[in-house]
Formats: C-alpha cells, sequence, structure tokens
C-alpha cells in the first residue's frame, strides 16, 4: 500500500445509517478577520462592533457561512473523509455565533444510496445546547468494490 | 441621520424581482491556506498536489465552502447588503474550482414575501461560462415602514 | 457519550508498535509566507530568491520548522491524535524542502512503554523518494484503565 | 561587496563559545489560526476551548512546534543568521504556552567543530521564568577562510 492510500477516507461499502463524527472550533477575532479576508464578506455586521450593537444581534457575530464550513470540515476529513465528493449541502440559519463561542459542527449518516455510491447527511452545528445552523448534506463516496 | 446609518443595505420595500448583484474574487494558494485554517478542514484534496493527481480532479482542487461564502459575501455586502439576516442557503456543488480561477458570484432575486419581509434568491458561481454552484437562498430584510 | 468524547484520539491500551499514519501536504508560497509571519523567521533563504540562488541550495527553500510541523500534525490529528501529550522531538535535517514540493510526514510506533502511558515514534517527512528529515518523538497518551 | 553580502550573518571564524541570542514573541490567537492553516495541525486543544477546557491544561495551548519555530528564528536570523544550515534540532517540551504568552527563544554556543565546520547550541524557550521548550541544534556555518 502506497503511503498516500492511508490518506484516503471510508469507502462506501464500510458506512452505515447511523454513524457520526464531529469537529468544533472556537470562533475567535482572527477567524472573523480572515475569514473576511478570504471571503471578502465584510459587512459591519461581522466587523463593526458599533454597526452590530445598534442592530437586533446587540453586538458583532461571525459569518453564517463560517460555520457552516466547520460542517464540510467533518465531511471532507472525517466522515467520510478524503476522497468524498461534495454533492450538495443544505443551511438553514438558526441562531447566532458571536465571538468566543465553541462551535461544534456534528454529521450523521441518515441514509445510503449504492445505485449513486451516495451518502444523505444530517448536518447541524451547535453552540452548547443551542443550534446555530442545521442541514443535510448529500456526498459522493468511493466504493472499494467497482 | 447618523453617518453609520449609511452602512446599512436595501429596505425591504426598495427591492424588486429580477434585481442583482455580483462579487468576484481570484481564488489563490493564500486563499486555499487560509481557508484551511479557518475551517480546519485539511482535506488533502485541497492542500496536496499529489494526492489530488491521483484523484478525479487530477490536482488540487479549492473548498467548495470557500466558493460558496462568495455568495454569501453578495447577499451581505451588496443586496440586500448590511441589515439582512441570513434565513437559508442551499447549495448544489456542480464543477470544481481550481487555484487561480476567478469565482463570479451572482444572486437575484426571484420572489418577495411582504409578509414576512422576506426575499428569495437564486445563487450562483461560475468560472467562465462553467456554474461550479448552483443553489438558492433566503433573506430576512429590515423594513422602512414599520 | 458526550459529542466532545467523539474528538478524542488513541487510548494507550489501543495502540501497536508498527502502527503508521501520514499527513502531507504541498508546501506554497503562502506557506512560507505565513511561516515567516507566525514564526519572525525572515531568513532570505526563504524569502529573497536573489538571496537562495547565491547559496548552496541554488534558490529559496521552506522552513526547516515548517515541514518538522507537519510531524506535529501527524501527531496531534491521527496517531495517537487529540489527548496525547508532546513529550519530546528530535530532527535531523537531511534535504531541503523547496516551494512546491510535497511533504509527505509519516510517524510509526517503536516502543510503547506501559509504566509511563508513553509511546516512542520514528518520525519522517519525505518528498518522493527522498528524506528530507527523519528523528524520533516521545508522545504520553491517555490511558483508558486508570 | 554586493549588497547582498550584507544579507549573510556570521562567519565560522567569528563565532564563540558562550555567544548567545534571543527573538521573542507574544502568542496570540492570530498565530494558532494561521499556524494550524500552515501546519494542518487542527488538534482541538489548540482550536476548541471546550475541549481545551476538559483536558488537563484547562483550556486551549500553543502548538509546541510553533514555539519551537521561535528557536530556528533566532538561528536564522540572529545567530549564525543567514547563511548557516539547520543540521539538527532536538526538542523537550516543558510546559504549556497558552494564547497570550510572550516565548522567548535564546539560542547559546555550547561547542564549536572547527573541522566539519559546525556549533553545537543550547536552545531554550520560556515564558516569564518557566522553560517551556529545552534541547540543543547543530548548525554548519559558512567560513571566511575556504
Amino acid at each position: 500500500m502506497n503511503d498516500l492510500d492511508q490518506l484516503n477516507g471510508y469507502f462506501f461499502e464500510d458506512l452505515k445509517v447511523g454513524q457520526s463524527a464531529v469537529f468544533g472550533k472556537t470562533i475567535t477575532e482572527a477567524d472573523i478577520l480572515m475569514f473576511a479576508g478570504v471571503s471578502g464578506d465584510t459587512n459591519p455586521v461581522h466587523l463593526n462592533e458599533e454597526f452590530g450593537k445598534r442592530g437586533m444581534f446587540k453586538g458583532r457575530i461571525a459569518h453564517g457561512m463560517l460555520s457552516a464550513s466547520l460542517i464540510s470540515t467533518v465531511i471532507g476529513t472525517k466522515l467520510p473523509g478524503p476522497g468524498g465528493i461534495y454533492v450538495s449541502q443544505n443551511l438553514r440559519f438558526k441562531a447566532p455565533v458571536r465571538i468566543g463561542d465553541t462551535v461544534l459542527a456534528k454529521v450523521e449518516i441518515t441514509e445510503l444510496f449504492p445505485e449513486k455510491k451516495r451518502a444523505a447527511f444530517k448536518t447541524t452545528c451547535t453552540v452548547g445546547e443551542t443550534v446555530v445552523i442545521d442541514g443535510d448534506a448529500v456526498i459522493m463516496i468511493p466504493a472499494r468494490g467497482k
């Protein structure tokens, strides 16, 4: 086996409904800044404390897509991991994430489609007990037996 | 009028179906690196050229959520701009984005919901003529008359 | 089980001599820049192409500690993964890494010390067939049975 | 003398046992984020405050190799400075570094090997009075007389 093969994630045959994985990260000032730089999203609700205080969140909040990106992290590094192809991701933003919050992204397999070698996932981001994003994803996964 | 008010985007009453806006960005090595740091997504298909070459894309590709983040940029900075609240975003990943590609994100209002003060958008990312992401979003927008 | 428990790596009892894991990454201009920024290591052999060309490497090279950091990545994220404590790392720099090279870090358990709950690892970084760093590490690992 | 020659560090003949140099840096959130991106080390002990709190350090800590990189900074920019070649670096991690800590890296020449044009260094990182890393390094240094 080539060492690079060790980088691969799960094969389709190894997956089961109910399997789950998580990744969590504390959202810091530095994350907000870097995400603004990479995305170009300079909305003052993320960068301008005075603007944020006047709005409904009473302060700055993190970019919703920053938290959503942690879902992609679990999918791309843990379940199914490297080799999977992102087909779709639906996101519903339920609550704001503030600087200092620790976001936990969790993905759980809800259905397997053997003919298409695809898996459907429930995808959730929480801060403590609060769901901040819920949604679902479909991933195409390499098969061992093909 | 306070100077901070000038930071606000559109009010609901000012929007029309068919209105659109765009934001574009060339995806560089630095974007991939920064996005990996912020998201924690170290999938080798993004970071490891040798792993990437062995896969179906024949090289490294950008994180799908990085391109998707540009949609949020248009929404948060242009249409409707600051003051809008992200309700949902659905994403279908259609084609890979490579380092050096320029991604153009476009959002277009497809429907207005006056009672809920919400707007539905068609959201698309293209590289040249190729659609790399399509999808739709719903945004809640502050109303002038309330 | 708490979701955060899913973030933990291996317990000491689960490890065997010979077990290995890898992480690989292509070293780009952006990596050199960011590593210089984070470390403060502005040695012109990394940042100044004209200086680099006059030296024995005939061009710029990556920071040795940047490649060495990939060893820490395998240890901290894969084997043994989160929960392990870095006790020591010895590094011998054998060959330069250039921009565009893909460095593969590999760690392999060479000895287990049940009384101290420590594992010794052989740690190697390669570019293709060339060993660029070799060395060894000792990690303290949480035990299930205690 | 070419202006680029002014970038060179010490020649072997100019070094003495006992000579020392330092470099110090405050470790911020941004350093942790950037180092995670460059290294790919997303161990939650560095990125996830809730995970960190449950562990033996009672909070997040900086990557050990980030502090270790400051040793390379002193060597590559001050003593002996540009022109030296890193042969080896041994590291013993003694205590954690937290966000906001200022790490001072110090290198001191302990032995000179004129035949091989190499110097051995004691290398230490401290936070206040606490040694966080100790170790030793060997560097090959250009000679004037050759």
